[in-house]
């Protein structure tokens, strides 16, 4: 059965109300497609099929809902209602949730969840957004180093954290101190009676709870980690961030730089999701900025009025300048982008950097400006020294553009800037600018 | 100890050759890190810090290894010594550096290694380069519908694979066909006499041999797995693909967007390792193209040069119109190609994106156009027509920007091509040739 007859079925148990045979199917289902499925359910039935999921299934499906969603639930169904989730739900999801609920409904709804869960929940809620300690979960196994395989099997099976959290275990001293990770995998293929010491993974690798989740991101991919534990600032353990997590995290970090590299302010919500007057409002300020560095170009353009008037080429000639300038500069700044990202490239690497993009640089300078030599020469009837004019600004705007180009990101790097804001449409109006200059010093010493 | 400290220590050890203390100290760190390390080790330190690590750990360290030292190692090492390491390695490293060799010397490395291990290798080494085939490893736990959760125990014990694949147990029937998937962590807190059909998981996810990577990513990153089970035409389950190799995927994924959204060929190498040819290789056909594409701009301008000669003004503003309609089209396209890859858009979606577009390119241009038009009345002394004309030609840029912008990306995708090649180059110069027109047009019917 594909997918679509899986709908129309549900569809209809749903209109039919046969609860009991909706209820089992439901069973049959990933909770990832339920929550796909409730996306296009109206107010009615979102609540209806909501309320018809057994507990623990309805807590694991709320965790994949969309934050529009949720929000139409919890406006639906009653506090207490919620708290019961809140209980069945993992401690990051529920974090996650009550982060988005405004701050009056938090309070109100913790009111009636059990003590334990609050008094995690409050604290966690504290840690600054994006910070290891908002991502971090307390359901994990953590051994002593007395135990045996034995010892920390019954431990799993009697705190039964049903979570793929369990697969690594986490010892600690009698201060709470990290001293080591066991991956479950070592304990399961050796004799119970092996002391979990002698399992413990070499070098201890954690973050702390106030580090950006950037860093968490790089740690985990760097070690292949299925979970990294967090500590305290005294080395204490107090959760850990699940590779699920990291994945969105990893995600979420490609999406922002992206979106920087284009001039656009990172977008909170999806974009089917977002009014116009915020879409709008993440355009406009680099927009703006960016229109009015451009009048920089315009004034060149005005200064040298006179160099235009002698050939109509060299106004035509513009836009390729301009244009190749700002996508030599580009492809130049995106490679840097990206190679800081993941770590491939540093700010010690610069003259390094500067050296390969010049000879780069040099290399496809002479390329383009040959072609646009002949080009001129043959299709436009240009002069020889109109020709040369032309292509040897070609063929410095493009040595400049790449330049540029590399220098900027990695020197945002070093300023602690965010080397993705550096990025094209910054670089795209110094080129130009560095480009039309170029062009017309060079135009009025030999044209005119 | 922080890391240079680590590394100081290390230096010595093999300075003062004492190889039972080298050894010793290596057990201590994680074999990431001891490929870290071994980045700037000359040939013979490498090769004498790799014969001092013990034979399973530096099965690791090579998996995780770059390239080129590989090869390096692989050089001086004996064909029976590299034949050794891969029936070490777990399958899917060990293809992953077999695909870096040369034919021939796969082929004499092979020759020595298990007969088991190469059969398997060279079936593997067939399937095609990012596909769901050569990604997998054939290192997992079958269970089979009668079995029991000590059975499973018993079976992962006795096959002793030490890796997180363990982590998910795959029921096969007895035509191996794939009929559920076991999250471990669920038998490991139920009584050992439960049977495992009893905890299998709702659904069944897999992926085909022959899918490509991205299709496998996202289907792990949708129902946030650990691994994802890999079978054949027939629904027989071949081998799993597990989480450290999909994060690898997405990251590889999200460059090659990036690098095609900047007009670069996607690099086979990192950065420093590439030829400067390479380099110049990679980023010259888009820029070839795109500076003949802009001489259609330039033909313009050329057509209308009448109109520029009316007024200096009219000049000077086209660096700001191109800039701004390049910037506005292109911060459209990213949303849409990030949306594409993340899931959120598609090409039925075209006329809700294009209505929001308009909008959003409505409500931008007139800020844009407002504001310029002020700075031209006021800064520059220009007429009411001159201003009009300009603040008019600005306001249809960008909503034609928006449009150009967000339609070309997903036209791209109907057509099956990536929606990420017909990002920000082509679609600034398309938006550069249609303001220009447009510019011109208004310009000539107004002010000659």
């Amino acid at each position: 059965m594909d997918w679509e007859q899986i709908e129309v079925k549900l569809d209809q148990l749903m209109a039919e109300s046969r609860h009991g045979q909706l209820r089992g199917a439901l069973m049959m289902l990933n909770p990832v497609d339920i929550a796909g499925y409730m996306k296009k359910l109206d107010k009615e039935k979102l609540l209806l099929l909501f309320r018809v999921l057994p507990k623990d299934v309805s807590a694991d499906v709320f965790s994949y809902m969309d934050t529009e969603q949720r929000q139409t639930l919890v406006e639906s169904i009653a506090d207490a209602e919620i708290s019961a989730l809140i209980d069945e739900m993992f401690v990051d999801d529920a974090v996650d949730f009550l982060e988005e609920l405004p701050a009056n409904a938090v309070k109100r709804v913790l009111q009636n969840t059990d003590p334990k869960t609050r008094a995690i929940i409050n604290q966690f809620l504290k840690y600054p957004e994006n910070s290891a300690g908002s991502l971090m979960t307390i359901e994990y196994c953590e051994v002593t180093q007395e135990m045996s395989v034995k010892d920390a099997l019954k431990s799993i099976k009697e705190t039964g954290v049903d979570k793929e959290t369990v697969y690594t275990l986490y010892m600690l001293d009698d201060q709470r101190r990290l001293i080591g990770a066991i991956p479950l995998h070592k304990a399961l293929v050796v004799p119970e009676d092996t002391a979990l010491s002698k399992l413990v993974d070499p070098g201890i690798i954690s973050v702390n709870t106030m580090d950006d989740q950037e860093v968490v991101a790089d740690t985990v991919r760097k070690y292949h980690l299925l979970s990294i534990p967090v500590v305290d600032g005294e080395g204490r353990m107090v959760g850990i961030i699940t590779n699920d997590d990291i994945m969105d995290v990893i995600e979420e970090e490609n999406t922002e730089d992206i979106e920087k590299m284009s001039g656009l302010a990172p977008a909170e919500e999806p974009y089917f999701k977002s009014k116009i007057i915020t879409l709008a409002g993440n355009r406009l300020p680099w927009l703006m900025i960016l229109m009015f560095t451009s009048i920089v170009s315009g004034a060149i353009i005005a200064k040298f009025e006179n160099v235009l008037a002698v050939n109509i080429l060299l106004s035509a000639s513009i836009p390729m300048l301009m244009d190749t300038g700002g996508n030599c500069g580009q492809q130049a700044s995106t490679l840097m982008i990206r190679g800081i990202a993941l770590g491939e490239v540093q700010f010690k690497d610069v003259f390094r950097v500067l050296w390969t993009e010049f000879r780069v640089g040099l290399l496809i300078g002479l390329c383009l400006s040959l072609v646009t030599f002949v080009r001129l020469l043959l299709l436009n009837g240009a002069s020889l020294i109109m020709a040369g004019v032309i292509s040897f600004s070609l063929f410095a705007t493009v040595v400049i553009a790449k330049s540029i180009g590399c220098i900027l990101p990695l020197g945002a790097q070093r300023l602690k800037m965010d080397p993705a804001l550096a990025a094209s449409p910054l670089i795209t109006t110094l080129v130009d600018a560095a480009s039309l200059f170029i062009f017309f010093t060079v135009a009025s010493k030999f044209v005119l």
